[in-house]
């Protein structure tokens, strides 16, 4: 089989650490920065897929505010008081989250083999914005792709649709790389060929299907191109 | 505003007590019953989103098959060693979950005021006609309503929809109840009058929208009519 043309990241997990905000929320409620970061990513993914399963888009709200509704949901779960302060120092350290470490060198290889890459992700057009340029990776990233234009998050084939469009090929043409095992799953049912990186040494989802590879970081997507 | 015309339950959760299947994975992971139990539940739901977000059907799968997933999923995360044999035993606990003990009484009243009433349900009609006939519940119900029918789950409108369908009523004389606070919040963006039960003491959810009423048991169902 050819070797793709394009290489799609998704950025929160993937390109940037989401759990990166614990030290802060650790500074911030001594003893429960990591149970409030978990609960507050998985709050956040999960109004991506009440928004958009209920009624096409009719309820759709940018990530930037689910991403608020979901600390706010965390916060309430755990008895912790988040002050309008905490919120803004909080909600202001995702907006920086830490890149990881390998970003840069293999975005730099795949240019460097003259692949087009970019990033696909459901955060908005702003966050995004941020994220790539705090990140220092906006020279290397030749589509930034976000859900909002969609007005539905992933899982929605829609949402990955995105990434056909933007680069004009099909979707076994393209390299999909993903840290969360939810949206491998689903990239990998949409058609691209899928990497699951899988950070944490977690089980992939039951559902009867497997990424087409799976890593343990970014750098293992350079093995499509061998 | 006129009474409410029929009520439509949620099952699991809500009727039914997902969590007691807890004692039994206690005994078979000594330590380790809740969190089972809890993540269990956890990713059962998520599937039922997965499957329905990504592409109109093509990847639903029948509750039961998203439970036993689950299942799958949550002991690999736990490291628990599920044989063939506890598999068997925890899905059959699952076809035999207790049911909530108010349950009876609530649907007794609501029968001796001529208010129609149903069960809408993720579970599919198997599950359902079980769980129903081991609380006795049959004669109380006059619509026992499964997504399968619809292959999508909720917070589909599809499946929200089936109950309008069967009544022949409009959304808002219809009460909805449930234990589950997404499903409250999905129902209220549908247009029924919602109660959510709210069982555990937990907060809403975040994302702008109450349900109708609030109770902490199934039997303030009732003061719809009062």
């Amino acid at each position: 089989m050819d070797h793709p043309r394009a290489v799609l990241f998704d950025a929160y997990g993937t390109l940037f650490d989401v759990y990166s905000v614990g030290l802060l929320a650790e500074q911030l409620f001594p003893g429960q920065g990591q149970a409030l970061g978990v609960l507050w990513r998985d709050k956040q993914i999960e109004y991506t897929r009440l928004v958009t399963t209920c009624d096409d888009g009719a309820h759709y709200q940018p990530f930037w505010d689910l991403t608020r509704a979901g600390l706010r949901f965390a916060c309430k779960r755990l008895g912790l008081d988040l002050t309008a302060e905490r919120e803004q120092q909080l909600m202001n350290q995702y907006r920086h989250l830490s890149a990881f470490p390998e970003n840069r060198e293999v975005l730099q290889a795949l240019k460097s083999r003259g692949i087009a890459t970019g990033i696909l992700s459901n955060g908005d057009p702003e966050m995004l914005g941020v994220a790539v340029r705090s990140a220092g990776l906006e020279n290397l990233l030749d589509h930034v792709l976000s859900v909002d234009s969609v007005r539905k998050y992933k899982t929605h084939p829609d949402a990955y649709r995105l990434g056909t469009q933007a680069t004009g090929l099909q979707p076994a043409q393209i390299a999909f790389v993903s840290c969360n095992a939810w949206d491998a799953l689903a990239a990998t049912w949409f058609g691209y060929r899928t990497l699951w990186v899988n950070r944490y040494q977690l089980p992939f989802e039951e559902l009867g299907t497997q990424p087409i590879r799976t890593g343990s970081t970014l750098a293992d997507v350079l093995a499509f191109f061998d």
